[in-house]
């Protein structure tokens, strides 16, 4: 057992999806693409007697680090920061839980590999009902297509092969338990879709404008969201928003040049790692 | 078509493996494990009427590229820049013609994935004779095993969730082409005896020291690299050989604190981009 160790899991963004549910929870999950992003989230872990888990400094109930530890049998302090925001469609819990996964594995010397640490965390954050497809993309990292749904050995990820600034700028968020719980056939029969048309021309620019398409097919585009990508479409640029929140990323200066207050960052070249 | 486009592949040293021939270049390949190094490769590529590669400078022959160009069908100028030693067991050919395959689709707007590149530049090296696991690896980043061999969707990766200041002192070359032709049934048990181990704890101190079993047991260790990796194995650190190269490769301090002039880098986190 070391002192403590810690973890960067970048942000991701999903553009578009469909939802897959399985029993087996590294079965279930999410096909679909969004953008890995250099804003992410930085995990330490300490050993403890009892386990806590505090975000940004502020105690956090946050399930899918729970059920990280417990899956490793370990208890820990858990320490997270981000610059982003929280419950706004960036994967904040699964960055979160893989984090936490790595850094305890390393911490506790459990003498897991990699994917069985993506595996768990991926796990736990399909029991915890908060995300579906965020873990193994920011286990991969760059700009993730998920061709099949779950965790290693079943998924299957391929990447959009380009780099780009990104901009984003939250307005708010969507419960992903809410979405995820309710009637999804739409959603999934229209990401399904986008992800057909995405992987014949496996591109930034055709990722962004499958992901309005999405949006829009899956009923997901609230007025105020629609309003701000299409003041960035205006100014010649190009968003869409984030799955799920009321959330618009744009590529390069597309929300800036559309006169928004945005945070900037890039595609992330990496995925998870430790420090 | 573009102007140019540039790709950075990391540098990969191979500490065992086992060889798998296929009919198919795309299945075939090798297991093993190994390490991925900040220290790289930058591949440029512009269109050109006949294709020209270059490797620091000087004209260079590189099967491995031209195949990648002949199967993406353009021609180009390619050039190449790196660090690190050339033939020595660095993956210098397969960086080059990951890199070409990342920077040429990017040029030419070809439409592919990331996997689909992968499998070109693997196909391609395997085709040349000189490697069967370096491409995939220098996809992935980190420190690589190769569970199954192959390139997408065939082989399997996973990776030891560690990172770590990365010395390296490289005294020569050994020909990979040489030694995939000659017989390699003891080399390749030894290297599936040698994974198997690290699998079952798969952490860098693992993965150092079944590399210097496997050195061993393949009869790979000539004379004058057994006594480097001895030396720092003696001032209590840990090196074995760089598998195709007369190059020792040490974790932490471990060449300068016994003594040798050494190159320093890191675990590169991230596999190949475009930059």
């Amino acid at each position: 057992m070391t002192e403590g160790a810690r973890a960067f899991v970048p942000g991701h963004v999903t553009g578009l999806f469909s939802i897959h549910r399985d029993d087996d929870p590294a079965r279930a999950g999410s096909r679909g693409a969004g953008l890995t992003l250099t804003d992410g989230v930085t995990v330490s872990v300490r050993p403890a007697d009892d386990s806590v888990v505090f975000l940004n400094g502020e105690r956090a109930d946050v399930a899918a680090v729970a059920g990280v530890l417990d899956a490793l049998g370990v208890t820990a302090r858990v320490e997270a920061e981000t610059p982003l925001p929280v419950g706004a469609g960036f994967g904040v819990s699964g960055a979160m839980a893989l984090g936490a996964a790595y850094a305890a594995n390393a911490v506790f010397e459990c003498g897991h590999a990699e994917n069985a640490l993506v595996r768990l965390a991926h796990e736990a954050e399909v029991e915890a009902g908060t995300g579906l497809g965020d873990v193994v993309a920011q286990a991969r990292g760059g700009a993730p297509i998920r061709e099949e749904p779950g965790a290693p050995p079943h998924g299957r990820l391929d990447g959009v092969p380009e780099t780009a600034r990104v901009e984003y700028a939250s307005f708010g968020g969507l419960s992903t338990a809410e979405v995820l719980s309710g009637d999804t056939e739409t959603l999934s029969a229209a990401g399904e879709r986008a992800l057909d048309r995405l992987l014949d021309a496996p591109t930034l620019d055709r990722f962004v404008a499958e992901s309005r398409t999405f949006a829009s097919e899956a009923g997901l585009l609230t007025d105020d969201i629609d309003e701000v990508v299409g003041d960035v479409l205006d100014a010649g640029g190009r968003a869409s928003m984030a799955m799920l929140g009321r959330t618009v990323f744009a590529l390069d200066h597309g929300l800036t040049d559309a006169g928004y207050d945005a945070e900037a960052c890039r595609i992330h070249p990496a995925g998870a790692t430790l420090r």
